[in-house]
Formats: structure tokens, sequence, C-alpha cells
């Protein structure tokens, strides 16, 4: 079968990345025109216990030799040298990005590693392993929800479904929490509904396995609809999906100047979710909207911005220096204001938004039992190489 | 009568003109640095019938000299030589176009004059005349339906009020058509109503003919609440009134940079329509959506695209190479996920606008008698020289 | 008590700046280079029997400077020099303006100064005082509603609201009126709430007070919902609270650029009001909206008109000269159109409008009694030294 040839294939590619010895020669080479704190993360690194992905590790290698060397200068390796081609490109995608720059991205990015470990260890510790796929914190009145399977790109399991509405269902009720933030681990913000939900499925049981993933969807949109504090996306790499159309019901979406949106329904045979049939033309207009939930167009953050769905943008490298203290100072403010506040404004379409829910996974229960959906996935899978 | 002076006047202006030798001119010069598309469509125009219009022929000869002498470098002709000025008046308009942009221009012009000749003679073949005011055409998914009277600067007339709701229906019940997409022939997108539509009326009868007009645009603008696929505009040139309004019903709308919008409501005594009411303050807020429905503000196509009225703005120059090839890939996506996509954003409000369509056509019945719209509609003729 | 002491110094300031002869110097100097318009100005300058506060005083004192000097060039004074470094950082704001303009911007000033004290002495004499707080005239079917507290920013009393509400009645029933524009005089467009409003209370009647207050601002905004013509805001300065909450509610907005929009509730311990829950998130989404709602943010005029708030911005120095015509020209409209125009539109959702003032006002009379907004006040009058 031609599918299970390309995955051989991707499995080698990815073996062959994971084997190479990008971490070894990071922290062994000497380097001048770097600062403590670089080098202190780059011996941070190699405490990590688990892999972080070759996406990330791409990165790091960009982020390193950027820091170090600068721009790129060597050729493009060739055609079958997967892996030097690989990490040239990621190189090189950093373009003109001064030497200090990439030193202050190469910190963060080790520190948000080290941190989702250590938190998730800390939270395993305290709570008995409370959640698998986030690592959740609360300081000041600000709770941070860190979507984390970085090497998966965050892409939503079941597990993670579930978890993620617990976690808004715990911001909701604890009283120390006034503004509760959502972000993701590593590089991408989250890639959507993970399309291994769809594998493994026995087809004689299709039709009822489509009902389950309708209600779960209901389920988690409806947190969404239902939170009563202040919710706010800090959208740090791209967004796809579900994680794109739940925006229209957040208060706030801070997005770095990397981060991408895009809701590919109809290439997928699908159809849109997470009430944005509704939010969406309110926010931007039928003829912008359709862009999106029509005809799969993918914007940037600063489109995003223009069209009402994203606050506000900043660059990669300042973003978490920015950010965080402002969403700090937000959650200083009294809590009963803000929760009145939102009130009044989601009371008002609360009745509406349910019934957009209802209609939109009602909707999808038929699509993704549909011929449509079923040779897309497919697709999906064997162009996946 | 004054306004028989000025309308005699105005017929001998466009006599003398429509008697010069512009085609003739244009087709026995020598040239130089043209392209053969060029000759070709220099030779296809003088097998068109039909005469397109003055605006359409002032166009054409702007472009012609455009692309064969580049800008206008003599004196603009003296108040009398009417024709002259107009000429020159036309040719001046085109700035610093480059010549290889006036040909491209010069070209699709007559392309789309001849198209729409020998299109409208082929559907009147095969379909024994289905449209008298339009041309439509569908291949690969993907319909175009081209509003057709050139020189009339497309104003929809009774009879194409009806064409037009026929075609949607036509487009709606065709399993083969999955996006739709109407344009305009020539220079304007559409003029809106034709108001010699109000010319002819018995006076004893207004009330009952100001009755008819008012059912007459309820169907209308129902067809546009109603369609079920994909409906886009694509706007070549002016548009204004209810070819503006409705565009608030369509799911993308791609115009090019020469085109302009306008709703000039409250100057001719009238009230907005085609849930204008409704869908531009939802769209734009009402601090905007004032100035085009109550005072009359006339909008550029990046103002329009701003406001989200319009989805992208074309260079005109290159609009139709860029904009038919995307509508195309539209057409190839699953129709069901269009569909099912489209019916969820309008489901919810499809109750509503019926209900605003109702209120606004029976405001204009009122109207349309009242003394502010006759005076509004007398004055119009009388300045139109 | 540590108020008190504050109060002191604050009052004992102000006496000082007030004592300070800036009138004098400004009209005793000889000058070169300024208008007879100017010179007229000032000597019109001497004619005003009130003291139009310290705010409008130093913009004058900075506008003389700056159109007979050009831009500050000495040194700023010491921190104990109160009044002398008041002037010097007004003089100073007004950065490069050239003498021309700070000439013009001088003239438009003292202009609606002696316009506000005549105009609301001729009121007066031919009304029986009708108003106190407002300035009314209307001229060309074009009504103009100046808010009249220069003094102390055009904050809000239980008086304004009152006379405020009358004056919209009074047009609204006004054959003659078209178009309704609101203005500040001074610098402020509004200050909002009088905070004053809060003070000498008596806390065992608290709640009764907040009841009625609750009434007072439901009246206030219905006004407002239910006004069935054409309604213009001015923007000249600074806007803040509820004057920018209704804003909203009107056709069009008009700024200044050097207006700024601010709605801190949650600092206050308060919540919105004007029906902002329900217009500013459909205006510009819930991602933007929130900034303005739910956290504070103070925008510039330029953001606004991007979010959709403003309808235009004029430049400070034309802004009078530019807004005032086009509105002239916009109250020699068809009124009928107009009117039935804003009805199509406002009808539609006027009980919902209704339902969410409610809501509104009713979440209110319960913050106003509440520990966060009477801390919030407190704090706020202690802060104002």
């Amino acid at each position: 079968m031609a599918s299970y040839r390309v995955f051989s294939r991707v499995v080698a590619y990815q073996r062959c990345l994971m084997g190479s010895s990008l971490v070894p020669r990071m922290t062994t080479r000497l380097m001048s025109g770097v600062s403590p704190q670089f080098e202190e993360a780059k011996a941070k690194l190699t405490t990590l216990k688990e892999d972080p992905g070759n996406e990330v590790k791409l990165k790091m290698y960009a982020l390193f030799k950027q820091s170090t060397s600068g721009p790129v200068t060597t050729k493009r390796p060739g055609m079958i040298d997967f892996v030097g081609r690989a990490k040239w490109d990621a190189w090189n995608t950093l373009g003109t990005m001064t030497q200090e720059q990439a030193q202050a991205a190469y910190i963060d990015l080790v520190a948000s590693l080290v941190q989702a470990e250590s938190g998730a260890a800390a939270e395993e510790a305290e709570s008995g392993q409370k959640y698998k796929c986030l690592l959740v914190t609360c300081e000041g009145g600000l709770r941070k929800i860190t979507l984390n399977r970085p090497s998966k790109k965050n892409a939503i399991t079941v597990e993670m479904y579930n978890e993620w509405v617990a976690a808004l269902k715990e911001a909701a009720e604890d009283p120390g929490t006034v503004v509760t933030a959502i972000t993701g681990a590593g590089d991408y913000y989250c890639s959507g509904n993970d399309l291994s939900n769809f594998m493994g499925i026995d087809p004689s049981n299709m039709q009822e396995y489509s009902k389950k993933s309708g209600e779960l969807l209901y389920g988690f949109v409806s947190a969404f609809i239902e939170f009563p504090k202040p919710l706010v996306a800090v959208v740090n790499g791209p967004a796809i999906g579900v994680s794109v159309t739940v925006m229209g019901l957040f208060d706030a979406v801070y997005a770095s100047d990397k981060a991408t949106f895009n809701t590919p329904f109809s290439n997928l045979g699908q159809s849109p979710e997470g009430c944005s049939s509704y939010t969406f033309p309110r926010l931007m207009g039928p003829a912008k909207a359709s862009e999106l939930l029509l005809f799969n167009k993918k914007i940037t953050a600063h489109q995003a911005c223009e069209l009402g769905l994203v606050t506000d943008v900043f660059p990669e490298a300042s973003m978490q220096q920015e950010v965080w203290p402002k969403l700090q100072s937000f959650a200083k403010l009294p809590v009963k204001s803000l929760v009145y506040s939102k009130a009044l404004t989601r009371d008002v379409e609360k009745d509406m938004l349910h019934k957009v829910n209802r209609a939109e996974c009602d909707r999808l229960v038929e699509r993704w039992t549909s011929e449509d959906c079923i040779n897309a996935i497919m697709n999906f899978f064997s162009r996946k190489n």
C-alpha cells in the first residue's frame, strides 16, 4: 500500500533527524560574543529528559547558529541530505535576525521547555498527575494554561479535549483566579484537532464514533461559551482549526508576529465549529469571513488583527516580555467588575451561541462520516511526506 | 419645457459623439510597438454589431491612444469642441498608465464586448433567448453571470431584475454549479436601478405601480437571502444603489481598484434596500454605515475593503487574470462542505433578513410616491446634461 | 486626614494659578506678525465674565505664546514654581505647531468661549434660562448642543444629565431640526460622570441614592436609543466614560486628532453603560472591545476610527472649519428620508438595546454600593494632587 511506504519513509527520516547530534554539537563548541544567560540556557538544555520533537529541535538549532554565527552563508545542501537541508532551511528562515535577538529567543525557548518539564513534574508530584497534556500554573490572580504536547504541535487528542475542559472548570471555580490565559509550549500555539483521533476507528462503528466525537466537541465549545472570567489567548505560533475558531469566544487574543491562523474546513470536507459560523461573520463581515470559513485562507497575525480576531500583535523576540506583565496587571483589577462586565456582554447572546454550537456539531457528525471528509483525511495522511 | 430642451441637447451631443469616426480611425492607422494580441483585438472590434455606448467608446479611444502614443501631451480642447474634449478627458484620465498596461486593458475590453455579443448570440441560439440582459456561462463548477447592458452602465430594468432572479434560481438548482460569480460587461459593474423604470408611469396609477415595484424588489433581494451556494461579486467598475446594498448578502466581493461604491438614497429622497439597513451597520458600525446609508458618501474600493464590504482589491490591469483562476480553484472544493458551511452562517439570521427586506420594501413603496422622491428624480433627469 | 491636606494643597495651587496675570500680560504686549482677527480675539477675551478654568487658561496662554513667539525655547522651570512650570508645559505641548496654526486655534478658542457665554446669555434672556449646563443653537436644520462646563471639563452633573435629555427631546420634536450635533466647550469633549455626584451622599441612604442614579442613567441612555433623527458627535477633545459609551448609539462621530477615548470602568470598580456592553463588541469584536470595557485602555482618535467607533478624524487646527460645513450640508437632505432610514436600522434592535440598558443600569446600582467602587472613588479623590 502506497500510504505504508510513505509512512516508513517519514519514520526513517524522523529517526535520522532525531538521532543527529544537534544538541551535543551546540553545547560543546566554544563561543565568543554570547551572554552568560545564553551559556546558562545552553547548559540547561542538556538537562531535558524528554525529546522536544523535531520542529523544536530544528528551531533550537537555527537560533543557536544565528546566535553564534549570524545569518546563514553556506550553500543549501542537496535534495538527498534530508537532515542537513532541514537544518539549513530552519537557519535560513531566521533571515537577518540579529545575534542578540536570536540569543534572546534561544533563551526563551529553552526556558519554556525546562519550565514545561519541571512544571509538569511539580504538578505531577503535588496533584497526582492531574493533567498530562497541559501545564497549569496560577500566580497573583493570573492562571496560565499551557498546551503541552510540543512534539505534536499541541494537536488536541481526546484526552487533551477533556483536560482542557477540566482546566477551564478549575479556573472558573478557583476564587484566586482573576484572568486565565491559554498558550502553547514550543513553536506552535495549537495545530487543532489531532487527526489521529480519526485513526483506528472500527469502520462498522463509524456512526457511533462520530456521534461521540460530536458530543466531545459540543462540551468543549460550551466550556468557552460559559467561561465566566476574562479569557485570553497568548498565541505564540501557528494556530489551526478549532484552536482558531474558539478564539471568537475569548476576551482578548495577543499574538506573536510569527503566528498564523488557518481553518481549512472545506479542504478537509468539513464545516466550521467553535461558533465561528456565527462569531467570524459578526467580527469581520461575511466578505472576509468566507475566505476563512469557506475558502481555507491562512492569514498572518497582522491580518487577523486587522480583522478583529486578534487584539494586538507583538514581535516574537519580545512577546513573552511584553504580554505577561500586561496580563499580570489585568489580574490585579477587581474581579467582580470584570466578571459582571463580561456577563453583560456574553449573557445577551449565550442562548444563540449554544444553538449555533449545537447546529455546528450536528453538521460535523454528518460530515465526519461523509465521503468528502474521509477522502480528504486519507489524502492528508498520504501527502504527509 | 426646460427638461425637453435639455433632453434635445443631450441627444444631439450623443449623436455627434456616436457619429464620430472613433473606430475607423483606430483600426486604419499603422502602428509600431503593439502586440499581435492588440492587433487582433483591434480587428475584432470591427465585427461588433451593437453600439457599446459612448462611455465604452470613449474608454476604448483612450486606451487605444495610450497604447499607441503614451500619455496625452496635447492641450485640452475648448468648451465648444464637445467631442474632442470628451475624448481628450478620457485619454487624460489614464494618467501615466504604461503602453503595455493600456494594451492589456484594451485587449480585455474588446474581448469582453465580443464575448458579451457572441455569448448572447450563442445563448440565444441554444436556449431560445433565455436571457436578454445577462450573459450566463458555466465551466468547471464556476458559473459566471454577466450583467450585459454595457451601453446603459448595466442599469437594472424590470426585465433585468426578473432575469437576475431566474439566473440565481438556475445556479442554485444546477448540480454542476459550485461557485456563482456576478460581474458587469464593459466599464461599470452596475449603475443600480434604471431610473427610466420610473418614467412613463401613468400618474393616476402611481400607488399601484409603486406597490408592484416593491414586490419586484422584495423578490429580488429574497433571491440573494435564499441563495444556498457561495456567491461572489467581481466588481469590475463603479457600483451604485441596489447593486451595492445586496453585496452585504454575498459571500465574497473582489473589486478592481477602479471600482467605486455609492448608495445615494437620501439624495434621491429614498431609503436603503437590499438588507443594507441591517447588514451595513453590522459590518462597519453605525458611525461608518451612516455616511453611506444616510449621507450619500461615495467610497473607493480600498475604503470599501477597509470597511469589510469588499474582500480584496486588485489592480484594474491584472484583476481579470487574478480573480477568475482563484474562483476556479474555489469551484473545485467539495460543494456540500461549502453549502453546509454557508447554511450555518445564513440560517441563524435568515428570518431577520426577510423581516428587514419586508420593512425596507414597504418603506420604499411609501418613498417612491413621496414628494421628496419625485422631486429628486425630476432633478436628476434635468441635471443630466 | 490625609485627603483633606491633599485638598487644601490643590485649592492653594488653583488659587495661585487663577490669580496669576495670564490674561493681562497677553493683552498688553505689543506684537508683530499677528492677524487682525488675532488682535480682535485678544480684545474679546477681556470681555469674558466667567473664569474659563485653569485648563482652558493654560491652553490659551500656550497658544498665545506659540502665536507670537513660536515654540518654547526657555528651560523648564523648577519643581517649586508650580505656575511657571504648568505654563511652560502647556506651551511645550504645542511642539512645532506654526504661528499661523496657533493663531487660528487661539481665535477659535476665544470665539467658542465668547459664544458660549453670549449664547448662554441670549438663551437665558429668550427662554428664561432654559439650560444652565448646555448651549443650544439651531440654524438651517442643524441643531448644535454644546456641553458647556469647560472649567469642569464638561463633567456631567445630575443637572446636566436632565438638561441633555430635555435638549434631545426638544431636538426630536422641533420640525426645523434635521441633524443634531453634540460637542464640548473648551478643551474637553466630556469627562464623563461628574464624580462629585457621589459626594455628599448620606451613607445611610446610599442604596436609595444608587437606585435613583440608576434611573437617571437609564433615562439618559434611553434618550439616545429613541432619538429619531441623525445624531452626530463632534468630539473636540478627550472623552471619558458615559460620553464615550453612548457614542455607539450615534449615527456619526467626527473627532479631532487630539481627542482620546477612555472608559475606565474596572479601574473604578464599575461596569459598562450606554449599551456599550452590546454595541462595542458588535462594532469591533470582543478581542478589541475587552481592552476598552474590561481593561481600561485609553485610545486615540485614530485608533477609535480604525475600530469603527469614530467616523472620521480631523486635524485639530482645521476640524471646526471642516466638520460644521459638512453637517450643514447634511442638514439640507430630505428629513423624512433620513428619519425613515435611521428607523430601519434602529427599529430591529431597539428592544435589545432597552434590555441591555436595563441590565447595565441594574448592575451599576449594585456596583455603586460595592466596596470595589467606593474604594476606587476614594482613591481617585485622594490621588488628585
